[in-house]
């Protein structure tokens, strides 16, 4: 098992703190091999955020993401970037009001959700990034979802916390209503 | 300018978070371009820990730190492991009471600092990171303390930012009265 997860969108939507959630869940909480990355400079200036996170179980020899197979896209702009690298077979998981999946590519499976309307329910637009860890949680089975909300006290200030873990369940119940649609 | 930094340590001395810290300081507050990487997994399990912070005024090909230029190690463990690696020139900066350097290459500088005992006077061994930090920016010139002071409450709970401006202070500090010491 070797997962190679790209968190893109927009600088403040939150993708680097999702990234270093995401490695703490996987890599402290469930104790397997993670490399995690993120970069700023020419890209952030751009206004584009992304974090990679390698879940392995398994030393990682060679950290860097070329192909990732689980992609998330949180902007447009992010998704043009990011989609042509994802691996033949991968998961493209994208926010559905912010990102127009036109030309999508036949060999790719897309999953598009709510996060950043969801989120605006709660009142809290960056929480976002959270409801999209809960989904991604569910979907790939990369990580558990209560190991997410080990990590989120870690990483987050306390006033936070208690609408992070609300988000990370409304992510996953987003899951758990698709999947309860009759085929 | 290409500096590849290394931070490593024992698991609960802060290296991780001192990594997202010096990577925001330079990426964020001084608009460098700026790689971080951290790793969970063997090394973190076997105690180890430590992030990886490539800092360049021109785009970042490749995101790998190989042979870093400078090197904190705040455990014995971290500096056998990442010593041998350091550049012919490079910087190796240690906390003088928790590691031995016997046997030191002759190609390299080094640097010996009390940041633990340091910390453990303000009653917060933790604070080790930031006071390393601290002295790091001063000692290298790769970022500016004020740059760390502003990415401080970017990472930190409310409650743990004075102090860690205390500590930033401390490690700045403590650069300056090295310099002091008449030749």
């Amino acid at each position: 098992m070797r997962h190679e997860i790209i968190l893109s969108g927009a600088g403040g939507q939150g993708l680097i703190l999702a990234g270093a959630i995401l490695a703490e869940a996987a890599g402290v909480f469930e104790g397997k091999e993670v490399v995690q990355t993120q970069s700023y400079g020419i890209q952030a200036r751009g206004g584009a955020s992304q974090s990679t996170v390698i879940i392995s179980n398994e030393r990682i020899h060679f950290p860097e993401v070329l192909t990732p197979d689980i992609l998330l896209c949180l902007s447009q702009e992010s998704y043009e970037n990011y989609a042509p690298n994802l691996r033949n077979g991968g998961l493209l998981v994208v926010d559905q009001h912010l990102v127009d999946v036109d030309r999508l590519r036949a060999d790719i499976n897309l999953l598009a959700f709510p996060f950043t309307a969801e989120a605006e329910k709660m009142n809290r637009r960056i929480a976002a990034n959270i409801i999209a860890l809960g989904t991604l949680a569910v979907v790939t089975s990369v990580v558990k979802p209560e190991s997410i909300a080990k990590a989120i006290p870690v990483h987050l200030p306390e006033r936070n916390i208690a609408t992070a873990l609300a988000a990370l369940d409304v992510g996953v119940e987003m899951v758990e209503r698709i999947e309860a649609i009759p085929q």
